[in-house]
This record gives structure tokens, sequence and C-alpha cells, in this order.
């Protein structure tokens, strides 16, 4: 299938009529609004809606809000009927209702050089997950050596922290580089300054849709069928803040100043063809947890680093989500397991994705093997961790047979740490 | 100072003149909206408020709403104007707008018995802390043994974890006992089950007022005027789950299924004059943790069990907010130290609150020794943790010369887990 907006057809391009993405953008100072991406264009849905285009179902209009909470909030029945609705209008030789008019063409459809996007939903809470194995047994091997790399439950629970939403940030947003609280193994008393280990962490995000019940396990069927779709995610972390802090109760400021997301949310219904099943179990899970089919995706990931000055960025590392050995939709029926209530618009971090190779680890603690390993930029500098400066950005798409179901950016600049004294 | 309220006069009573707490209430069915209590009648803020007695300073009304989010974005001098407002319309010979006009008197006094309380502000993101030193050597000498009680940067850092804010109820609310994963450790493989070791964590709980701003450091000065109020707060805990599940990564399920809060928040305002200093430092604190006053507050604090159909409840515990070894205002500076946003309505445990003596122990878990010592109810019954039908309240105040300023209760039953059939 192809469209009329001709962009939409080449074969890289990550936004094809298969795709149809959902993001929050404004244009010339306008009030933000819902869009969805094709080709080289964002599709004004508010716009449509009005003008009697596009019809979510709810009582109200939906996609005139700078979120996409109400429109995600109205379930799989709405996201079917408004996925078809859009591919209709959008397919060369479709319904023409938009093709055919050039006035509602020129007020819908605008360039994404003019568009500025904004935070897709509003991140109720987020919860950042621990599943790839590689990363874990990298970070265990790290850490506490070979033996003891996996923690003992690993094999069994989708182990995952709560995280904090207030400063997950759309892609572009700038991060100053975070003070925090560090101890040197050697040092008497840890020592307040800059983080001096700052890390990404290459993950996609699962965003949750529909909403469960307080005191309600959910079915790991029922949890896939809740999820409206996913992100690139980078769950930028700082290592030494981490070291000194994490024991007893888990990261905290470590991971508190910035999550970056990417502006567009890929629905699940265009990466339902990509579907494919977790790893082999090497232990058997509990029946609550066991996938009634296959539930990850097949989605090649890169991650790349440009230090300020430099004419290109330098690729860091490739991977796939399919390394994942808990699936989003697993994650999500633990998460509620014991009762906790899921809300529209809570993000669920997938863990960092690494694959067996050093050239798939997803993070840097992994490929300078925690900062021992120095690598080689491009421009010939060489890093450990990240340094002012520095844009980090992912990018990943699942490949299909002439085309890609993209999901664009998610780019995040480090900016020197804030002045203050106590 | 006393009222024309009479109820609010007598010398237990948890609601005088001096207290002012508020809360989000409905009475007959009507849309919730925020009050004050006094004595045993619950004011109506949106009816003073709509009759020009009660003015919030903003552009629109603040009291008509169900949460008292938006009164709590206004800041002190909006907080300071209220309180003022509140206590002349309801001094004994005061501003005699209310008192002496009996039509706009029975459209805003409701009786507490015949208001329905919710709960008083939407919860944007919930902390839970581990700043009391006796709670964190009991904890750490059951499961590491007194030598290795203390995590080593327990004196150096409030430690803290991000908490689930989807399942903060209000008191009053009945909780369902939490399935999940847990492991004995003399079991080879985890199994899947209710939980068999449901306890309490006697704490107060920090409600934030004022936002910062995400990459922006405060001082501990300024995280205590962006603090609206505190509550009482009962951060219900499975300890099973929790023994299985929280290495490497903290808490999780163990403490999501729910966390229960008093309808009251008691302003800081009210607190005032009970004000003390945390105790003397072990260990010098880093700069950013100093406190330029006194900042922890003396408030008598107990944990009472009713099980079900038992005539009265027994008390579990009786301990003091003073026993802290970290303020919430050194908690929220740490909080935000490394850029984290602090918003509106986030809410601050302060880790449980235990004393030297085993009476003034704020758990369970500690009261029993990790299970292993059974405590005797009045009723004659004993129990290790907590029972089905079980109802745990805490209460407390800080006593004033001649009138407490009270929290109410907070309270809540638990309710056979659920039927869950994977």
């Amino acid at each position: 299938m192809t469209s009329w907006i001709e962009s939409a057809n080449a074969a890289h391009c990550h936004f094809p009529i298969q795709n149809l993405p959902y993001g929050v953008f404004a244009k010339n100072g306008e009030e933000p609004r819902c869009g969805v991406a094709i080709g080289d264009m964002v599709v004004d849905m508010a716009v449509l809606e009005s003008a009697g285009l596009l019809k979510a179902g709810a009582a109200t209009t939906v996609f005139d809000k700078p979120t996409l909470n109400a429109f995600m909030g109205l379930g799989k029945t709405s996201w079917d009927s408004v996925r078809e609705q859009l591919t209709s209008l959008f397919a060369k030789g479709g319904n023409d209702a938009l093709s055919g008019n050039d006035t509602l063409k020129a007020k819908a459809l605008v360039p994404m050089s003019a568009a500025q996007m904004y935070l897709p939903f509003a991140v109720s809470e987020y919860t950042d997950f621990y599943a790839g194995k590689q990363h874990a047994m990298n970070i265990g091997t790290i850490l506490r050596g070979a033996e003891n790399a996996l923690p003992p439950n690993w094999l069994h629970i989708p182990i995952g922290y709560n995280g904090r939403a207030s400063t997950v940030i759309v892609s572009g947003t700038d991060i100053k580089r975070p003070l925090g609280q560090t101890k040197a193994p050697t040092a008497q008393v840890p020592s307040f300054k800059a983080c001096a280990r700052l890390d990404i962490e290459l993950e996609m995000g699962a965003v949750v849709g529909t909403p469960s019940t307080m005191g309600q396990p959910i079915t790991v069927q029922e949890a896939d069928d809740m999820i409206f779709g996913y992100v690139l995610l980078n769950d930028w972390s700082a290592r030494d803040i981490q070291g000194w802090e994490y024991q007893p109760l888990g990261p905290f400021q470590a991971k508190a100043f910035a999550t970056s997301i990417s502006p567009w949310v890929v629905t699940k219904a265009a990466l339902e063809s990509f579907r494919t099943s977790t790893p082999e179990r090497e232990k058997e899970l509990l029946p609550y947890l066991n996938e009634p089919g296959p539930m990850i995706y097949d989605i090649e990931l890169q991650a790349y680093m440009q230090p300020e000055g430099a004419d290109k960025a330098t690729l860091l590392c490739h991977t796939n989500y399919n390394r994942m050995y808990y699936s989003a939709a697993q994650q999500l029926t633990h998460h509620a397991i014991g009762g906790c209530k899921m809300n529209t618009g809570d993000l669920l971090g997938s863990g960092t994705i690494s694959g067996a190779d050093k050239a798939e680890f997803g993070s840097l603690m992994e490929l300078t093997w925690g900062g021992k390993e120095p690598i080689t930029l491009d421009s010939g500098e060489s890093r450990t961790f990240i340094e002012d400066g520095d844009t980090l950005t992912l990018t990943g798409w699942a490949q299909g047979d002439g085309f890609r179901i993209g999901f664009g950016e998610c780019t995040g600049k480090i900016l020197p740490a804030p002045d203050f004294k106590a």
C-alpha cells in the first residue's frame, strides 16, 4: 500500500502509510494538539476531527488536546477505528475527502520541519525494568563478578523499579548534567559534585492506554491489549551517583534527572506483523507470566554520539528489541499482579537492550566495561562516559518488505551541571 | 484562642481553631470539593469562596475543585492569607460574616458524620524514604545481623525510592491482600500466592505545594518553604514479596498495592510551634543537607489493630515524629538535588518511625521481630502479621498548651486476596 503523500513511499522513510504514529505538535506558536506522522508531514488530527473526517468515538473531541491521553484512554476499538479512517484518508486511491480538498490539505498538512514536537502523552507514572539478560549479565559481571552476575530472582521476575515521571522529556530537550553524592571506593567520605560517569541506556518504552482496576490482577493477554504503543527511550544514568546510593532500595537520584522519549508513539497495530517470541525460558515461569503468543517485536535499534562541533555522529551500538527476555506485556502483568492500578499514560521502560556482541551493548557502562576500555569516536576523540556538549541519539525501525515502521529519533544534548551553592 | 464552634474547644479535639487542616469531602452525593475541619464540623470552602468570604488570590475559584492541588500550587502567600481569613471567621469574637449568618452557616457547615472524605490531593508522584534510624537498625539487624545493620550510605543520604502514586488511597478505603511471588529460603523455586506477611509502616507524609524547576537544585530552606503540610501515612508492606523481589533494584510489588493517608492535610503553619531539631549528626552531612533551623516536628503517633468482630482496637505502638534522623525538608532537598522536578501534589513518606523501646516500633516486622515473637491483642488473639478482616489505624497529634493539633485517623481494613487464575 502506498500514499498520495509521495515522501511516505520512500524505502527508508520512517513514516510510511503502514506506520501512522501519533504525537503532539504545534506550529507557528499555536496551541499543541495531536498529530499523525506520514512521510515528511505531520497531519493535524484536530483539523481532521473538526472537519468531520476523523471520529474517535468519544462524546467530545479528543485530538485538540495537548496530550494523546484522551484518545489513548478510549481503548482498542477506538484505536483500530481511527487507524482505519487514517489509512483510508492517506492511501493512494482511497477516500479523497482530504486528498481532493486543497483548502483542507493546506490547513491539515504541516511540514515536519515546521512542527515543534511536545511530549506525546502526560506520563502518569514511569517504571523502568531490567529485562535484558545480556545487560543484566554485563552489569552484574562488572559490579559483582561473573559468578554472581545474575540475581537469583532474575529468571523468575521481570525486575523493575518505579522511576520518576516528572522528568520524562521529549526528544530534543537539553539536559543539565546532574549534581549528586558520590563516593569513590577508596574515599573515606562522600563528596557532592557533578556526575563524572554519565551514561545512556538504550531502551524501548511501552505506553499504557487502557487502565486497570486497583486490587485486580491482569493476565498477560489483558496486559498486551492494554498497551497503546511503543516509543524509543533513553534512560539517562549517573553511574557514580548510582553506585553510592542504590543499596538497599534501588536507583533514585541516579535516574531522576531525565528520561528522554521519541516524539512519536508507534502503535501496537503498526507493529503487529513484527511480533516475535521472547527467547526460550531457562527456568519455567510461574503461570501468571506465560505468554499466550509472540509478544516481543523485531525492531532494529541504534545509538549514536556526536560531540560538540563534530560534523557527524558516531554509531555506538546496534541491537534489537527481540533480545529482551521479558516482553512489555509480561512486565505490565507483573506490575499489576499485586493489585497495583495501572493508568492511561503509564510508561514502562524495557530495560537496557544489549545483544551478545560488544557492538550490541546498549550503554557506555558496558561498551567501555565500567570505564576501563575507552571507545574512539569517528572524530578521533575518545570517551568512557558522556562529556558536556555531547549529543546522544537513539533510532530504530521494524524492517518490512519495502517499508519501515520507524520510530524517528530520540535525541538529547548534555549541558554543564548547574551552578549551585548550598 | 477559641472558636464559636464549641466542639473545637474541647481539650482532646483534633481540630481546634489552631489547626484548620484541609481536605476534600462531599455530602449527600454532591460533587467533592475542598473543606476545612474545625471541631466536629467540615466547613465547605467552596461555599465560603462563592459567598465572597474566602479569597485564595487566584484568578479563578480554587475550592470548588475535587482536589486541593489548585490551592496548594498558589504558594505560601496564599496559604497564609487563607489561614488568616479562616482564623478570623471562626474565632470567638472575630469576623461575624459567617457566625452571624444562619443561612450561610446552614449551607457551609457539614457535620463530619455526614461528610464522605476523598483523597485530599491528586498525588503527582509518591516517594518513600527510609529515614528512621531505629527502624533501619531493626530491619537491618533482622535481615543482615547487627554488624551490618546500617548501610554505609545511610548516615550521609536520606535514602529513598520512588513508590506508586496510583494506589495512594484515603483513610477508610478497604485493601485487598496482594498476590505475588515469594520464595522461602528453603524452597527451590518461587511460588505465586497471597501475601502471608502483610505489615503496616507507621509514617508521616509531607505534601509538596510549590513546584521546583527541572535541572535546578534547591536548598533545605527552599525545600521547607515548598512543603504545604503533613498527613498520616501507612505504607502497607508485603514482607514476603519484598524479601524475594527487592534485590537489586528495591521494593516494587511489595509496596505497590496500597498506601493509605489521612483525609486531612495539617498545614505547616499549624505545626510551626512544634518544630524541633533532628538528632545530633553522627557523621557530618554534606553542606547541601544542613538544616538552617529546626525542621522536624514533635508529633505523638500511635498505631492500633482491631480484628474483625473485636469490640475494641489494641494499641500496637506509640512513637513520635521527632525520632527521624532526616526531616522532610532534607529529603525533598536530596530528591531535587540532581535536577529532579518536584510538583504540586508530590507525596514524601518519612520512612517508618520507630523509637528505641520495643513499644515504639512502627511495624509488625519490628514488633514481632521478623514474625518470631507474636504479640497478643487485647481480645486474646495473637498476631505476627495482619490477618484478613483486621483493621489498622494510625493516629497522631502535636500537644499544645490546652489544645491538640490533630491529624485525625488513617485507617484501612484488609480484605481477602482477589480470586485470580492466570
